[in-house]
C-alpha cells in the first residue's frame, strides 16, 4: 500500500438522503463512496463510463463502519485512497469526516470487467489507470 | 451462532433500481439487506419503528459480496439469519439467491440505541427482541 | 378514455423511502407510479424492457397531487388504469390508497421512442400493446 | 406573479442516478427541484428543517415535463423561480439547463404546516420567508 493524502470529494446532505431517524439512511454512504471515486477519475481526467470499450467496474465487495450520523444540510468530506490493487481489481478506502470528527470509514473493491450474459469476466486493468488515480490522489507510486 | 434454515423474504427488481450498467446498482442491496431485516421483524410481530420508547437501530457496520448481478424484473429472494448477538448489537447475515444461484452475500451489525444530541448511546437490547427474531427465522437458541 | 376497475398493486413502504420528516419523502410516489405501471405490463404478459427492438419508453410528463402522508410499513395499493392515448404516447392515471383513505393521484405521459445520439425519438406503438394493457387494467375498449 | 432571473444551482450527474436505459431516471428530477429549492432557502439565509417551531413544508403538487435526457456525469443548471404565493402555499417553478438546452421544466407547490397525528395542518406561512426568498432568487417583490 502506498501512503498520501489522497482525494478530497466535499458535499451537502440533502434532504431526499435522511430516514425517519432524522439522519442520514446508512445505504447512501455508499453512494457518497462512489461519488468521491468517480470525482477522483473525472480529477486523474478519465471516467468510468468510457475507460475502454465494453469495459465495466462491477463491484466485488462493498464495506463501512458507522461511528458517528450525519444530518441534513451537513457538509462532509470524503478523503478517498488507492489501497490494494492487483492485475484486475483496485481496492479504494474511504474516510468520511465533518469537520474534524470522524464519521465513518469504508472500502470498496472494484474489478475490471467485460460484459458476459448473465455476468462480468475479470479482465487486466489497462495500464495508465492505477498511476493516473494515484496521482490524482496525490499517493507516490 | 445458532442454526437454521432463516427467513425468506422475495421480491421483484424495480426499475429504478437499475444503473446504466444495466444492472441493480450495488448500493441497492444495502437496501434489500433492511428490507429483509425489516420482514424478519415483522414475521417476528415485532417492528424497528417503535420497539420502546426513544430506542433505534443505527447500524455498526454494513458489507456485502457481490458475485453475480442482477437485472430488471428478476425475483430474488433474501435468506436472513441472526448471527453474533452481544448486549447491545445484533449482527444478522444475508444471502441472495435467484433461483439456484448466489447472487452474493452480506451482513449488517446494528446497535440498540437512545438519541444523543449528537449521536447515539447504545443500550442493552430489551429481553424479548432477540428470540422472537430468532423464532421467526427458524434458528434453534 | 375508457373507463373499468383499472389494475391494482399493493405493497409496503420501505424504510428507506422515508425522510426526516417522518413520512415518504414526495419523489418515491413518482417511483411507486412506475412500479405499477411495470406490474400492469407484467400482467399483460408484457415489459417495458423488450417490448420490441431498441424502443424504449422515456417520460413526456409526470405528476401527483398529494392529500395524506403514507407512513413507514403502511400498505398501501395503487390503481392503474390507461387514460389518454395517442399513435406514440400513453398517459397512465393512478390513485394511491390506504384502506379507504386517498393518499393522492397522479398521471404519467410516455412516448414510444428509439434512441438517437443525444434524445430519443417518438416512434408508432406497437399496436398489440395498447388493448393488452387495457385488458389487464380491466377497461373496456 | 414577480419577474427576475431566479436562483442557479448547478450539479454533476451522479452514476446511482442513471437507469438501464442510460440517463437519468425520471424519478430524480423531482430530487433535484428540491435540492435546488433547498439551495435557494440557504442563499437566503434560512433552512426548511429549522423554519419554525413544528413547521414542515409538505408537498401540495409535483409535476415535471421531460424534453430531453440526461447522462452520467452532465453537468447541468437548475434555475428556481417562486411563482404563485398565497396566505399558506408557496409555488417553485424550475428550468433544468445542460449548456443551451433545456432539459425540462417543472414545478412544485408546498404548504406551510404542523404535524398532525395522521396529517398536516396547513398554517399562515411566517412573514419574512416569501419576501427572503424572492431577494435570493433575484425577483422583484
Amino acid at each position: 500500500m502506498s501512503h498520501g493524502t489522497g482525494f478530497r470529494y466535499t458535499r451537502t446532505v440533502k434532504f431526499y438522503e435522511t430516514d425517519l431517524a432524522g439522519v442520514v439512511h446508512f445505504s447512501n454512504y455508499f453512494r457518497f463512496m462512489e461519488e468521491a471515486e468517480h470525482a477522483l477519475w473525472r480529477a486523474a481526467g478519465l471516467t468510468v463510463d468510457r475507460a475502454g470499450a465494453d469495459l465495466g467496474w462491477p463491484r466485488v465487495n462493498a464495506t463501512f463502519d458507522y461511528k458517528r450520523p450525519l444530518f441534513f444540510e451537513d457538509e462532509f468530506t470524503i478523503v478517498v485512497r488507492i489501497d490494494t490493487v492487483t492485475a484486475r481489481t483496485i481496492q479504494y478506502t474511504f474516510t468520511i469526516l465533518r469537520e474534524d470528527k470522524t464519521i465513518g470509514a469504508g472500502s470498496m473493491t472494484t474489478a475490471c470487467a467485460v460484459r458476459q450474459p448473465d455476468t462480468m469476466r475479470a479482465v487486466e486493468i489497462p495500464a495508465d489507470i492505477v498511476p493516473r488515480l494515484k496521482a490524482a490522489a496525490g499517493q507516490s507510486h
